[in-house]
C-alpha cells in the first residue's frame, strides 16, 4: 500500500498567500469595480531592464540556429554567468569566491526550499520569528519537525524571537541548534543585520559545528554604508555558511526565474564519526541527480543584468522600489507608526495596533488596497503589516492616499 | 553539530554521465585532433521549431514592456499551456485529463526526482533494471534503501528484470511493492508496452494499492500503430497512476526547459490508517512551497510547440531522428547485432559481445565515437551499449562507417 509522506498533514492551513488570495478573490466577487491595488506578495511590476530583454532575445534567436543552438547546459550553470557573478557580486565586496563556489538554479525559493535535503533528518533547524515560511515548510515536510502547537510554532524547531526591542536582528540562540536560517536584509521586516550582528553569527557557528544558510535575495536594496551585502564579507564565514541570491528582485526576474546558491569549498558538514563532509559535493551530487540546469536564454539575460549597462539599469529599477518604500514609510511615520525596513528594502514593516488580518480586512475592504498580516510570517508578527514597495510610483501613491484616510 | 544526510555516501561512485565525460575528456586530452562524433547523452541537435522561437522573441519582448510585463506565473503553469496540452496530449488520445490536473515543471527530470518526496519513507519502490538512474538515486538520497551490493543493486529496492526473453518489458512483480516506476518509451532500451502489457500494470497497482510513475518522455517518438503513448489510456489509470512528459526531446527543449506531470484528481495514496489521500493535494503544496514556476517566455514557445504549425515542426524534427535511429540499428544488423529500440524511440539498445565499457572504450579510441555503456542503466545492462540517434544525419552516417570498421 502506497503510504503518503505524513509529515505533510503537519502543514499548517493555507500557505499565506493562498489565503491572502482567497480574501482578495472574494472581495473583487462582491464588489466587481474595485480597482485593487496590490501592495501584498513581493512581486516586482516594472519590466525586465533592456539589457536583459535584448540578451533573451539574442539568445532566442540562437536557438533557432544550428550553429549556436545548445541543448542540455551545465549543471551548476554556464560559466559566463557563474564568473559574472563571481566578479561583481562578491570580487568588489571584497569576498573571495570563486566561479565553482557558485551554483546557478531557478530561484532562491527552489533553492532554500531543497538545501535541507543534504541534512540529516534529526538536524535541528532554527529560523527566526517572523520568517519566510519557506524555511519553515520545507523542514516540516522533511520530518525535522513534531506537530504545530496553537500557536502555530513546529515542535522541535528553535525559534529565534525578532521584535522591536532587538531590531528584529536576533542573536545566536543559547539552545542548542544545527542550521540557523537568517535572511538580511529581511523578508519580512527589511531588518539589516550589522557587520557585528553577522560576526557574531559566524562565532556562533564555528563555535558549535552549526551552519548558517543566508539568504541576500534583497542584497540590491542595501544603500546603506557599512551594511554588509554578503556574508562572507565576515571572516571565517565560507567554512560555515551558504548564500542564497536571486536576480527576482534586483532585476526582475520573478516570472523569468534565476537565482544561485553559493557552497563554497570549505563549507562543511559532519558524518556520523564527526568527521567533515564537504556540503559542495553533496549538493554537487543533489542538483545533478534532481535538476538539469536554467534555460540558456534565461542564463545569458541573468549576465546582462550584470554587464555595465544592465547594472545601471537594474540600479534604477530598485532606486525606484526604494523611492516606493521611502513614501510608505513617511506617509505612516506620519500617523505616528514606526517602521521598520523600507531604508535598505522593498518592504516596510509596521505595527498596525491591531489583529493583522482585522487590517487587512479593513484595508483591503475601505482602500482597496492588499497588504500582507504580519502574523502569517509567525506568532511574533502578529499585529504587524508587511507593505511592499513593488509598484509603480503612481499606485503607491495612490494606495497610500486611500490608507491615510482610514488611518484618519 | 550539523550531520550531513548519511543516504547521500550510498550512492555508487559517479553518476554515469560524468563518468563518460571524464573518459571522454581524457581521449580529447591524448588526441588533440579526434573530432568525435557524440551519440551517447540524450540531447538533442538540432535547433528550436521556427514557431517556438517566435514565441520565445515575442514573450521576451512582452517582458520588457510595462503593459505585457508578467512577475510571479502560477505555480502550476500558465492556463494557456496547460489547456493546449489537455486538448493536444490527451483529448486527441481519448483520454479524460483536465488542465488543472497537469502540473508544469522545468523538466521531467526534476518531477521524476522529486516525485518520491510525497511518500512514506517506508514505501517500497520497484524499478526496472536496466534504468534511468534518476528514480533509484533520488529514492536512495531520500533514506529509502539500504547499501548497495556489488552489484550495484540496492537493499530494500524491487528489481524489475528487463532482458532479452520479456522484450525489455518487465511484468508486475511478485514480490510486494508500492511504488513502480516505468518508462515508455524506454530509456535506456528503447522498447514500447503494449496496451496489454500495461493493463497489466494498471490491474497490480489497483488490486495492491500501489502507484505507478508512467514516464513518458519520449512519447513523441512512437509512430507505431496500437502502442498506448498515454498510461491514461488505460481504464482506471487515473486512480493509480501519475505521468511524466517533457519538451526536451519532442521540441528540443533540452537546453530551455520544460516538462510537466499528470497527477489526476483521483490519483491516491493512503494515510496510516488506510484512508485515502489525494496526491494531488501534497504535490500542490509541495509545488507551491518548493517551486516558482516555469519562465513566461518559456511556457509561451511551449504552447508554441504546441500549435498547429508547432506540432508540424516538431513532427519533423523527431520524424528526424527516427530515421537516425534506423540507420544506426540496420548498420548494427548488417553485422548480426539484435537492436532493440529504434522503431518508436530515439534509442538503439543491442548486446555488443563484450563488457559495455570494453565496448565503450574501443570504439572511443578507434572510432572516435561516444557512445552509452550499458551496464551505467543497471546489471542487467552489462554487455549492452546505448546508440543515440540525436545528431545530424551526416554526423550519424559518419559514425555508422568508422563503427562499422570496428565490426568488421
Amino acid at each position: 500500500m502506497i503510504r503518503a509522506n505524513p509529515n505533510y498533514s503537519k502543514i499548517q492551513a493555507n500557505y499565506l498567500f493562498a489565503e491572502i488570495a482567497a480574501r482578495v478573490k472574494a472581495c473583487q466577487a462582491e464588489k466587481p469595480s474595485a480597482r485593487l491595488i496590490r501592495l501584498g506578495i513581493g512581486d516586482v511590476t516594472q519590466p525586465l531592464p533592456a539589457a536583459c530583454v535584448e540578451a533573451l532575445e539574442r539568445a532566442s534567436a540562437e536557438m533557432g540556429a544550428a550553429e549556436t543552438f545548445r541543448g542540455y547546459g551545465p549543471d551548476y550553470g554556464y560559466a559566463f554567468l557563474r564568473e559574472a557573478i563571481a566578479k561583481n557580486d562578491f570580487e568588489t565586496r571584497g569576498c573571495d569566491i570563486s566561479p565553482d563556489e557558485i551554483f546557478v538554479s531557478d530561484g532562491a525559493k527552489c533553492d532554500t526550499g531543497n538545501f535541507q535535503e543534504m541534512f540529516d533528518s534529526s538536524a535541528r533547524i532554527a529560523v527566526p520569528d517572523p520568517v519566510y515560511p519557506v524555511y519553515v515548510d520545507s523542514n516540516v515536510m522533511a520530518g525535522r519537525t513534531g506537530a504545530a502547537a496553537k500557536s502555530g510554532r513546529y515542535e522541535g524547531i528553535v525559534y529565534l524571537e525578532c521584535n522591536e526591542e532587538n531590531g528584529f536582528v536576533p542573536a545566536p540562540p543559547k539552545t542548542p541548534a544545527d542550521v540557523a536560517y537568517l535572511c538580511f536584509p529581511n523578508n519580512p521586516t527589511g531588518a539589516v543585520a550589522s557587520r557585528e550582528q553577522l560576526a557574531a553569527w559566524v562565532e556562533w557557528a564555528r563555535t558549535n559545528d552549526a551552519l548558517i544558510l543566508f539568504d541576500a535575495a534583497y542584497e540590491a536594496f542595501i544603500r546603506e554604508e557599512g551594511v554588509p551585502h554578503s556574508i562572507y564579507e565576515i571572516p571565517g564565514a565560507k567554512e560555515v555558511a551558504v548564500e542564497f541570491r536571486s536576480f527576482s528582485k534586483t532585476a526582475g526576474f520573478t516570472g523569468t526565474r534565476c537565482g544561485y546558491c553559493v557552497v563554497p569549498a570549505q563549507c562543511r558538514a559532519f558524518d556520523s564519526a564527526g568527521a567533515r563532509i564537504p556540503l559542495q559535493t553533496l549538493w554537487k551530487r543533489r542538483q545533478s541527480t534532481k535538476f538539469n540546469g536554467v534555460a540558456y536564454p534565461v542564463q545569458r539575460a541573468a549576465e546582462a543584468a550584470l554587464s555595465a549597462e544592465g547594472r545601471a539599469q537594474c540600479k534604477a529599477l530598485v532606486d525606484g522600489y526604494l523611492a516606493n518604500a521611502a513614501i510608505v514609510a513617511s506617509r505612516l511615520e506620519r500617523h505616528g507608526l514606526k517602521c521598520t525596513g523600507a531604508k535598505n528594502s522593498p518592504y516596510v514593516w509596521f505595527d498596525c495596533g491591531m489583529d493583522s488580518w482585522e487590517f487587512f480586512d479593513k484595508v483591503l475592504r475601505n482602500a482597496e488596497v492588499v497588504v500582507t498580516p504580519g502574523v502569517g510570517f509567525g506568532s511574533n508578527g502578529a499585529g504587524f503589516i508587511r507593505i511592499s514597495a513593488f509598484n509603480s510610483r503612481e499606485n503607491v501613491e495612490e494606495a497610500m492616499d486611500r490608507i491615510e484616510k482610514i488611518l484618519g
